[in-house]
């Protein structure tokens, strides 16, 4: 299964893909973020991202696609932007058969470190020792990315096909979200597979 | 002239295309509703947006886009779908090197009524008799597309090019919004035209 993840943004757009013959040993395919200038009129960035979407997807032909839902309440000076290119994305996606998958950043987060609360840091460091690479993914929004995609993998498609009115923040739901209990099949099934791969697992 | 404007939605999104030869006598070329089922998950909705918007585009070749510029304090159940529906019109007219040009809710009723804080009755109202039609335009989505084309034949692009975050309604400095003073130049021009068209102007 290949999965690629998209941190809609329309100054930075994190987009990322991974392969995955074996569900606990995804592999990095591609990363990068879009970048268009805050300069430029918004429907020329929305043109840019539109086309430079298109050739990601003309590349790497994903099974699906894993974004992150954008909430109401989240940044207002950005959120409109944001909801701009996520709608684009996801147009983009569905209008060619791609079925895309909505994830919370609390969801992404508890999915790739354990912690609905985890910091960038801790994202971007669990996201290089799952990919097994060399040096940390940068930016952020590449990291990120990337945590969508993985975040899919492991959670399914659950979130999917929701409607944005009808969404909620699973924040409250991830209590303190320690590692244990608050783990999810998945999450536990990784920390497994990392044991028994004499990984330790540090937080 | 040519131009399409477009009242964006996820359930119903307004479409509608005017020619101006003359810009005091546009005339309709076509108006419709795109609708998609609110059952549907997100991205199949917009994914058959993209596709009737190319639909759209491609039989009419507009000018220019003129869109309804999406605030972040509009009602908050539906933001997140409009500004994903307004981001995906919007890319896939700049992509094609068509000019967007936004505009506010108030400025539209303004241009087409006189007055910034126009019903949804009033705007109906002069919409059809601008387009000089028979009926009145239903529903109200088709009638603000239509008042968003012939908003930007008469303000001009004036509205595009800003960034999202830095949007401002222009409610307040409307005021009072009576016909008189406050008319825009095109407002006057369109007044005088009606006068000596010998077609009195009710309100």
């Amino acid at each position: 299964m290949r999965v690629m993840g998209v941190d809609p943004g329309l100054t930075r757009c994190g987009i990322g893909v991974i392969d995955a013959a074996r569900i606990h040993r995804p592999a990095l395919v591609a990363v990068d973020v879009i970048e268009t200038p805050s300069v430029s009129a918004v429907d020329t960035r929305l043109g840019a991202l539109a086309d430079a979407f298109d050739r990601w997807l003309d590349a790497h032909r994903p099974d699906v696609v894993s974004i992150e839902r954008v909430f109401a309440r989240h940044n207002v000076s950005t959120i409109i932007g944001t909801a701009q290119a996520s709608g684009l994305t996801m147009g983009l996606a569905a209008r060619r058969g791609i079925p895309v998958a909505m994830h919370t950043p609390s969801e992404v987060k508890a999915a790739v470190t354990g912690s609905g609360r985890a910091g960038k840091a801790q994202v971007t460091n669990m996201v290089t020792r799952i990919l097994r690479l060399n040096a940390p993914v940068k930016p952020a929004d590449a990291a990120d990315a990337l945590a969508l995609a993985i975040c899919h993998l492991w959670r399914g498609a659950g979130a999917a096909g929701s409607t944005p009115g009808a969404t909620k923040d699973v924040d409250t739901r991830q209590g303190g979200g320690r590692q244990g209990s608050s783990l999810t099949p998945a999450q536990q099934q990784w920390a497994e597979a990392l044991k028994s791969a004499g990984t330790p697992r540090r937080r």
